[in-house]
């Protein structure tokens, strides 16, 4: 698939499709092992691992530098909107990497682009975006992002 | 996407946000059970497994009505964009329904639009959609849609 | 494991290998949807995935029958054994059902008996067992079985 | 949990129970990133993902070693027993190793062995086996064991 500067191409219909990034669109790396379940009847990875990748991604990267604590913390980020592109079939037994960069920092919300990358590739074989809010943990009501959570977000913009 | 204006919600930055729909907006439902391990480590269903009952509605609804032999058939459909908006949590043990309809049909892709309801409720809890593009099985290029499938995807628009 | 004569069969080696049981030998059943990505590589329902039945199918009774809070009980149950033989493929989309029997209630631990069955048929076309210990959930050490528990077991052996 | 020479201890029933092995009970490791669906609600890595770890172990080694073409071979492993021992829990985002060891080559059958470290453990987390019965593809009726995959085998004994 070839792609623009702006990282999208144009279908028959004039709609624009977004294209792959390559691995400078990131800012941290996240190795990932896949498994035999991850490919499904046609032998790839099915579309629905990719959000698992994501989920991983996001959620490794927070616990890894001390911003999310699942079990004990008061405020918990709830998954508002996810989407994805699929540019090229990866399957079982691949080593992969999620590629992750903070694109929006709002009041209770952060926006995280991902790219799944084959281990060491170029290009992203499929890429998208995680929306987080933070909630109370007690009463599901946004909340204002905690301090120590916007400086980390900070590191990966 | 475009959103009709009862459909959508301003945030903040003025931007639109979609929001649940009826019903109405599906032609065709699937019920679903849910299973344990749905549920992630908040509770919940995790976000992730919304894009397995995308997939299994899409697929279910075509080999129910014979137009995909996923283990012998010559085009098979690649997913090449998903998308998911969560509007309120489901878990384990809720029973659930997939609603489905057939948004556009082109030359070799079809966008389904889903939505995924506790079962009985009148509102969507979460809804995206979901592009196919169907390809040679062999090749892997794209392939007009074959005629069996074009009849049966102007039943579910 | 024992089993009795006319429930296993002798292999070349001389071992007994457990057999189907029929409806009979269980006493709850569960209805159970399949997903696309059930399916594995060889398009059919991976042996990893009825663990999530076995695990769906004892924890969705408890649920039911009030003797399960997930979120807020003070005792959970942790999964110390578990074990599959598997007689006949299954697939997606067919519709299966979990039958439930508890053999074996201990101090603070519970055996139960599943059986996977293609909906409606007399055998099952996999079963096994699964073993929970009761534990405090702050502590991790097991605990004697809630008394309220004991009697919705009872209900099922 | 303390463990007896034969790697068993007695319970108050009598009957012995499975204890955990040390590393070099097996001949081969694989390394496993885990996921954060791998928790499930009670903030643990769930018993049915453990599952997938023994799938992508045995898989994985098979095809590394050229003995499994998923795709085009004409004979291939279907599961028929599977058992799992859980001692001590796992959760994401610890990583995670498998140890493999083929335990039985038969006519048409292989047991394996598999042990679940966190990584760099002493000792199993968890440790169980698995029974691949090779089957022609196509009629699904078991085949003797290729040639290759019984010198990959003997390697991992």
């Amino acid at each position: 698939m070839k792609h623009s500067s702006d990282h999208s191409s144009n279908d028959a219909s004039g709609s624009t499709r977004p294209a792959p990034l390559p691995r400078s669109a990131y800012r941290h790396f996240v190795p990932l092992t896949t498994r035999w379940l991850d490919n499904d009847a046609y032998g790839h990875i099915n579309n629905v691992v990719y959000y698992s990748f994501f989920d991983t991604a996001v959620n490794g990267a927070l616990i890894e530098a001390g911003a999310l604590d699942f079990l004990r913390g008061d405020t918990i980020g709830f998954v508002v909107e996810t989407h994805c592109n699929y540019f090229a079939p990866l399957a079982f037994p691949q080593a992969l990497e999620a590629g992750l960069r903070v694109a929006h920092v709002g009041g209770s919300s952060v926006r995280y682009e991902i790219g799944i990358f084959a281990s060491g590739a170029p290009e992203t074989a499929a890429r998208g975006h995680f929306v987080h809010v933070y909630v109370d943990r007690a009463t599901g009501r946004p909340v204002a992002l905690p301090e120590h959570l916007v400086k980390v977000l900070g590191e990966l913009e």
